[in-house]
């Protein structure tokens, strides 16, 4: 607890599915924050256009693996699978963000979908066995990241995973975002209640009229 | 939103399992809220004797599903399903809180257990079709709870369910207790990772000695 974190200044950071409203506004935000941040998508001329749109560069998701420091996956659960398994060697030695929830949606609200590997953030450890892969940034509001009117983005975001150096990298890259803390949130077993909690706050968005996160008390 | 919470004030608190830490822990709270508290076991002298030890009355889980006002199942979750089977008949009609969170431990920590049913509440509700089960009080810190020291509870409970009144009446209840506030959670279906999320509660403990809740941000 008392260790200095790891120093995360000058590392790029690559987001496939950077063309969603998730992905890009983490990207948005680790621009603002300094980061080289390059947006991966399956059409590298529609990621371009997308990031252009923030002052970005965009790619394709291969070119943007490969040329990154550290990939956040924010592809649709749909095609989670089989876009990590296209793009094992670009992944190999990297830290890889997993922020995906898998959920289903129907009259009455979201639900989290049964995963065979447990979680979205363990099917992507068994896919990607050369990959050091942390799960985070689940909880977080789109709609808050995109807002320019946002300074501050008030949540904790649980980090989880085996590998202790990844997942203080990413505690302290989510330090980086003014409001947010990385909490360190449990080991990648337990990733499947995170990232299907985020349907429990789509109920308390829709009951409050809110955009609701996290915060971890007493620590 | 804007709706009077109901009226919990006079009703009578029954905790199934009280002799454990957590249900002894929220009798204590609920009794210093003024509330009528019985404890219930498996065995009546016991739970009499543990009820004692913080001025209250026990007795065997039965007389106390009968005669209580709410009842809070707080049971292991090893006797959970029995414990519910045997009590259908007093648990009729009223509202039934379930905070059991089914956890296994290894060497590498907690982890959530799977539950046929989906989660613990559904169970109830599986078992219970008679009675109104909520979800909540599943990240409390007994040992928070059972300190005289702490005056106030510093988390958001989480509240599910699908019965409008009864999630709004245990809202009201949590609020009860200083610090704490109930939060509509979400449907029971999306009970599974509230209790699960228990398993990273112990985790981020044991990483930041602390006794850590959860807050809803934006509400």
């Amino acid at each position: 607890m008392a260790q200095t974190p790891p120093d995360v200044n000058g590392l790029s950071i690559g987001i496939l599915g950077g063309t969603g409203d998730q992905g890009k506004g983490l990207a948005r935000r680790f621009s603002i924050a300094g980061h080289t941040v390059l947006i991966g998508g399956r059409n590298a001329e529609r990621a371009a256009s997308v990031a252009a749109e923030i002052g970005l560069d965009g790619s394709d998701n291969a070119t943007v693996a490969a040329q990154a420091d550290i990939v956040i996956v924010a592809v649709p659960w749909e095609g989670h699978k089989a876009t990590l398994e296209s793009l094992r060697a670009e992944l190999a030695g990297k830290i890889v963000i997993d922020c995906v929830n898998p959920l289903g949606f129907d009259a009455k609200g979201s639900y989290a979908l049964a995963v065979e590997e447990g979680s979205a953030a363990e099917q992507a450890a068994a896919v990607l066995p050369d990959s050091r892969v942390v799960g985070a940034f689940h909880h977080v509001s789109a709609v808050l990241l995109l807002d320019p009117a946002v300074d501050s983005v008030d949540l904790d975001v649980l980090v989880l995973g085996d590998d202790r150096e990844a997942t203080d990298t990413v505690q302290a890259l989510a330090d980086r975002i003014p409001g947010m803390r990385g909490v360190y949130g449990g080991r990648l077993r337990n990733a499947h209640q995170v990232e299907a909690l985020t349907a429990n706050l789509i109920s308390i968005n829709r009951r409050y009229k809110a955009h609701a996160g996290f915060r971890v008390t007493d620590i």
